[in-house]
């Protein structure tokens, strides 16, 4: 099951309806204005599950959609999305606000309070512009549609400071998979949050649901490192309406769990690869661990370091940046027994650099993508991170992002 | 015991000698040539105690000077300071290059191999250039001075990336204290690491000194954030040659670790000040914890936040990004019972905005300095990190700080 990208040979994905439209909730906030509220609708009643943001400052939709796929997990009908504000750190009434636009949605579309997902993503701490948002949700019905335009625009409303759509698609056996995401910073994930719709005509359990999602998002999108920020909005969320006929359970859940991951992937690294000012895609390997859980710290620990990523920004191969930060990660680790690669020249041995060809090692480091590996010389276990430089746009683009 | 910095009213520091020379350790790398190599030396042994980089990297000398701490606390006499190269990551012939740089300066200044330390900065992975080394440390002797203008030689030959030496002073009760440091990236603390020297003429056992050492350094330099990299030579060292005949003991201890305190804090501040690419200091004080350790934690996961640092740069008052960073920090808190100050402005109260003046939150966000105060409403514990921004700078020099 190849997963591919963009809306070239879409899938017919039954079922689901999607529409997007400029509600003025940029405008409001001063603002160009463009596509900022988006609807993902199913006719039938959807299985659902989610993957949230661990933050503990979690906002209101965040909340609203914890409890509504707890009491209801197999009655979705309709997420609605909204960017400019995220609707995060708004107290009682941003919950409220959330309800409310919930229960606007199930009017305009016709359909019960509870079985409406709300999505926010924008500034933390600005309310919902209400009204605009009431007439926008009211106009989004005659939007709705399920060609590939209507799942690009979708993917294009959903955008915060993103250059790029990012959408997937897949099938399996006669169904199919169509996700959309957005990044772009506050990924590993915090603000310009991480927002991913993943909808399958597939018929699925919720609770084997959630385990594939569950697993899918492990291997996926918690692996990208933008910034070392994790927002208050992420939130990763599959809608499966059954509409095919095609049965998902434990005979087949693997092959489907395995196309759902890698759709999972492609959307993750398309979010690295456009993440705010970037310049290089860059895949961390940590190998030679006692567990992946510390390779994975480690690896995380690398791809948060601004010392590291402005290095990977510069293309210099200064891995004295990495094994110091591996240093300080919280591992025991053997410095003697490190050794590195940027993709295939090894530039260090033993903890102690070998005599490799610098000019060489500057090559390697300045292609847009970079496979670094660090072995650590300690066991068996391996882990993979994804992630990018921190250059001058990131900085201009966080520098005044709000104001 | 005000401390002082510069060198205006330098007390008399009796029987230690300081001077520095460019030894063409910078040039060996192809980089202009500048002052690179320090020594600070008693006549009389010092009793010693330093404070180390908790990286499990540690560079050459860090694991030398360890050693020799650990078996001659009492008889230090001199400590020789190169920058250009890091003797990092250098394996078994960088620490040689260590023990045989600490044999020439005792040969040179005449005293013995053991009462000798080293302190490296400058990149990872590059061997010291011996021969010129060598050459350098034989003609140091003449350079030995007491004077304002040594003292301001050696803080200025152990810069790397700062813009400012860094030297401060204070006396206490006859006795006299003087203190040189440098930053200015991977500090919390890693590359263009942090070192400090004090140097003090009073009379103190080396246990005691260790014990005020320890707690100054915890209420000072292990409270600074500039990039959230620790460095892999990042070392504290103090030297007490007992000359003045002052003696601290229990009987004053206290008020002798009250200097030694604020002298550490100064020269901390110092070095977040002249961070790299640094254009704001901002205090971030946490309170309403409920205990240190967890405000400290807290603390540290907003400073080290590249959206809170780049918000910071930018002058906008994005208080959304400081309690998300919050929220992520590993620490239980209760989001609605967050308050937060810009200075004397507040901005949010029980985890909401106020309806704030944003005109008036801006200006206070474009200040030089800036208080940043949050309260978690959880209990009476607090604690201060002094910090910077993430600018344009920053990126520009660590991108190509190597090549």
């Amino acid at each position: 099951m190849p997963v591919y990208t963009g809306i070239a040979d879409l899938p017919t994905l039954r079922g689901f309806q999607v529409g997007a439209l400029d509600a003025g909730l940029y405008a409001h906030f001063g603002k160009p204005t463009r596509p900022d509220l988006t609807l993902i609708a199913s006719a039938a009643p959807c299985a659902a599950a989610a993957v949230f943001t661990t933050n503990l400052v979690k906002a209101a939709p965040v909340l609203l959609d914890q409890a509504r796929l707890a009491a209801n997990p197999s009655g979705i009908r309709a997420v609605l999305i909204n960017t400019a504000s995220a609707n995060a750190c708004t107290g009682e009434r941003g919950y409220a606000n959330a309800v409310q636009s919930a229960a606007w949605t199930a009017a305009a579309f016709g359909c019960a309070e509870d079985q409406v997902l709300v999505m926010s993503t924008g500034v933390i701490g600005t309310q919902l512009p209400m009204p605009r948002m009431q007439q926008g949700i009211a106009q989004l019905p005659p939007q709705l549609g399920s060609t590939p335009n209507h799942w690009q625009a979708a993917a294009q409303a959903i955008m915060t400071t993103d250059t790029k759509p990012k959408l997937a698609h897949s099938t399996y056996n006669g169904a199919a998979l169509i996700g959309i995401a957005k990044g772009a910073g506050m990924i590993a994930p915090n603000m310009a949050t991480m927002l991913s719709v993943i909808a399958t005509d597939a018929q699925i359990a919720p609770l084997l649901l959630q385990e594939m999602l569950s697993r899918a998002a492990d291997q996926s999108f918690n692996r990208i490192v933008v910034d070392g920020d994790m927002s208050t909005n992420d939130t990763l969320l599959i809608l499966a309406n059954g509409t095919s006929g095609v049965l998902i359970d434990e005979t087949n859940a693997r092959h489907f769990e395995a196309a759902l991951t890698e759709l999972c992937t492609v959307l993750a690294q398309a979010i690295v690869r456009d993440g705010e000012g970037v310049t290089k895609f860059i895949t961390l390997q940590i190998s030679g661990a006692r567990s992946a859980a510390e390779a994975r710290q480690i690896g995380n620990a690398i791809a948060t370091s601004p010392l590291v990523k402005t290095a990977f920004y510069g293309g210099d191969p200064n891995w004295g940046r990495i094994l110091a930060a591996a240093g300080r990660s919280g591992i025991a680790l053997d410095p003697t027994r490190l050794a590195l690669w940027y993709n295939d020249l090894q530039l260090v041995a033993d903890g102690t650099p070998l005599n490799y060809d610098e000019g060489r090692a500057k090559l390697h480091a300045q292609q847009a993508e970079v496979v670094v590996r660090l072995d650590l010389g300690a066991g068996d276990a391996e882990s993979v991170i994804w992630t990018c430089d921190l250059s001058h746009d990131y900085v201009s683009i966080n520098g005044h992002y709000r104001t």
